[in-house]
């Protein structure tokens, strides 16, 4: 049997993740790895979800192993929307709220339910890979808008609206993968740009509760924008195994069918887990768990950093995030940082190369850095192997 | 904001669920409710998974909570293999699994891989209303053949097979929604009718290993048909909340494409209800566990035809399963279940009319009636005020 002959036109359209398909060679012991997203697992809060389980598993017996609703637990939703609205002065009810099987998922969901083959998108320049797979599967067609130190090019971002566009993609805080945040006048004049249009606002926000610096800044769309969406997530601040997002948006019409495709995806997201999850945040002190997790990373972040100080040429530039989890390095015009993707690995270190970042384009001068997955020294002997591979191109 | 203009045709092709519009009325405690699909709770083992939960913290640690591989936990998907080894002769290795978040997740993954629009599949006629959901958002052609006592009609789906299809979608064992169970000798005829064709056959199997009348029979296309997919799960064997289910061939090739569609939807299922259910399965007797639960619902299965012999008119038919989880009602001609329906809600007793399991046919005079989530008390008054309802029809 021919499998390819039976293919669908999405899937072929759809590139196999990078990150995924070195997840082999990362996980090697002796391999220092900055490629993948993973949080430090010292901060998953272990002991007190063993307690939450066994509370949920006494209280609620049956109901933490039945089928149940597609939209999530109604008291996990009525604890998301008090916590946006309390941070973000928001009027979320719970039905502004869908919980999704990690926000991949939301990713998933918003294609299937916006896209036909030939629309519109416009996402970042560079862009998270994962969505630009999600996205990929409808066969849509990319509108990337140039990405700065401020945020989305404002002038760029207008005129690529001249295209038919259903959507636009972007994620305004520590974005993945350059660790960029939006300013707050970006942020404002983007608002101006899509007020009155007919285009929805994807802000996917999985880091902003991870700002290690500075002030957290308002939304460009969610409460203003109506057709907005803002997609959120605990796997950043709780545990990402249990696959648990979740999308925000005020219009229920968009909800609704959102909802519809979901059912179709898989009939609801894992109810343990919303039980789980709502028990640990009524019984513990999230932000206090946060500000451990924050003051971690900002500590890892300040690693990479000082250690790309002393071990990099001063030609290789780097983004120095004020929260999140990524950092983005460029390097001298011309080199490929796929192609040094092998030495790295023989010198037992791994990133991303900026490849699977762009839509089309191939053999740029950029690359992910990870800087939540290692402890400090292990983060310090990372650079210094890749400075000396980045010294030893230099000299040559 | 108009959500109409910026909607896909997919989700717009999409139904949504009927059995998921009702749960609102359906899950009123004053309503006996044979609509659901939902095991019994009393059939969750739930002590030994908080056992289980407890040992995997302490023995797997932060490893239960962190992102993981896209096709499953390895430890799972080698006990599944070596279960459908021992079971069935099958030679399987993990490599040949990939698990699902539930089977609803497969359903959705064959679609994004093999249809495009317009494409032809066949189904069964009757069959599963959330598996014509998620092939629907793909808009492909569906065939329906017809469902006889004896299985998929097999010179029927000969002529079927003369359109272009990619695939047939088949629930050999206690079919969803008739109860229905193909012969041996049928699946020996669809088995030579299809060998040799480049047209994929996937057996959806949640049911068939709650068979409380009768042997096993051998599957159609598993070990024999190289481009099969069996679909399996734990949600009614050991929990349907934690969502997971697995995809089962021999194609490997087939298998790599579903797992780039899996990257793309969810990255992965949830690591630790995988953790839980193998830890679960080692530690505990699954075949003792469902021989409990197939006595169970075997009692209840006898509990509703019993009661349907007392209370429904002789005019009207229904189906003997020999295991899983509905049987199948057929009104006398002319009459529409759906019609019925509100008037049942008026008697407090809930089911599914047959409408929905259909494609583009509407006021059936079948309905399907879950006998699973209620105690023999409880269906045989369910069965009593349906048969008064039914009478009250025939009086006029």
């Amino acid at each position: 049997m021919r499998i390819e002959n039976l293919l669908s036109e999405g899937i072929k359209a759809t590139p196999p993740s990078f990150v995924r398909g070195i997840l082999k060679a990362a996980s090697d012991p002796d391999v220092i790895s900055f490629a993948g997203g993973l949080p430090n697992p010292i901060s998953f809060p272990q002991e007190k979800l063993l307690e939450s389980m066994e509370r949920i598993v006494r209280s609620y017996g049956s109901a933490v192993f039945q089928y149940s609703i597609t939209a999530g637990l109604p008291e996990l939703r009525q604890y998301i929307a008090k916590r946006y609205n309390r941070i973000f002065g928001l009027s979320l009810t719970m039905d502004n709220i869908i919980i999704t099987t990690g926000s991949q998922q939301a990713l998933d969901l918003i294609g299937k339910v916006l896209l036909n083959k030939g629309d519109g998108l416009i996402v970042e320049k560079p862009t998270y890979l994962a969505a630009i797979q999600a996205f990929s599967m409808q066969q849509p067609v990319f509108y990337p808008v140039e990405l700065t130190e401020e945020g989305m090019n404002a002038e760029k971002l207008a005129e690529a609206l001249q295209n038919p566009v259903k959507f636009i993609y972007a994620i305004p805080d520590f974005q993945n993968p350059t660790g960029l945040t939006y300013s707050a006048g970006n942020r404002e004049r983007i608002y101006e740009i899509l007020k009155g249009r007919d285009v929805i606002l994807i802000e996917d926000d999985p880091y902003g509760e991870l700002r290690f610096e500075g002030e957290r800044l308002p939304y460009i769309g969610a409460g203003k924008l109506p057709g907005s969406i803002l997609l959120g997530t605990f796997s950043k601040t709780v545990t990402p195994g249990m696959r648990t997002g979740f999308i925000i948006s005020e219009n229920k019409e968009l909800l609704k069918y959102i909802s519809i495709a979901k059912e179709a995806s898989d009939l609801h997201t894992n109810i343990f887990s919303q039980y789980l999850l709502w028990d640990y945040l009524e019984n513990n002190d999230l932000d206090g768990h946060i500000a451990e997790i924050k003051a971690l990373y900002k500590k890892q972040a300040h690693a990479m950093m000082d250690a790309m100080e002393r071990y990099f040429p001063p030609a290789v530039k780097y983004t120095r995030p004020h929260g999140g989890m990524f950092l983005w390095v460029t390097l001298p015009e011309g080199i490929s940082a796929m192609s040094l993707f092998p030495k790295a690995l023989e010198k037992k270190v791994a990133f991303v190369p900026g490849d699977p970042f762009y839509i089309g384009v191939k053999n740029v001068n950029t690359m992910r850095l990870n800087f939540t997955n290692a402890d400090c020294e292990t983060i310090e002997e990372g650079i210094r192997r890749l400075g000396e591979l980045l010294h030893s191109l230099e000299r040559r």
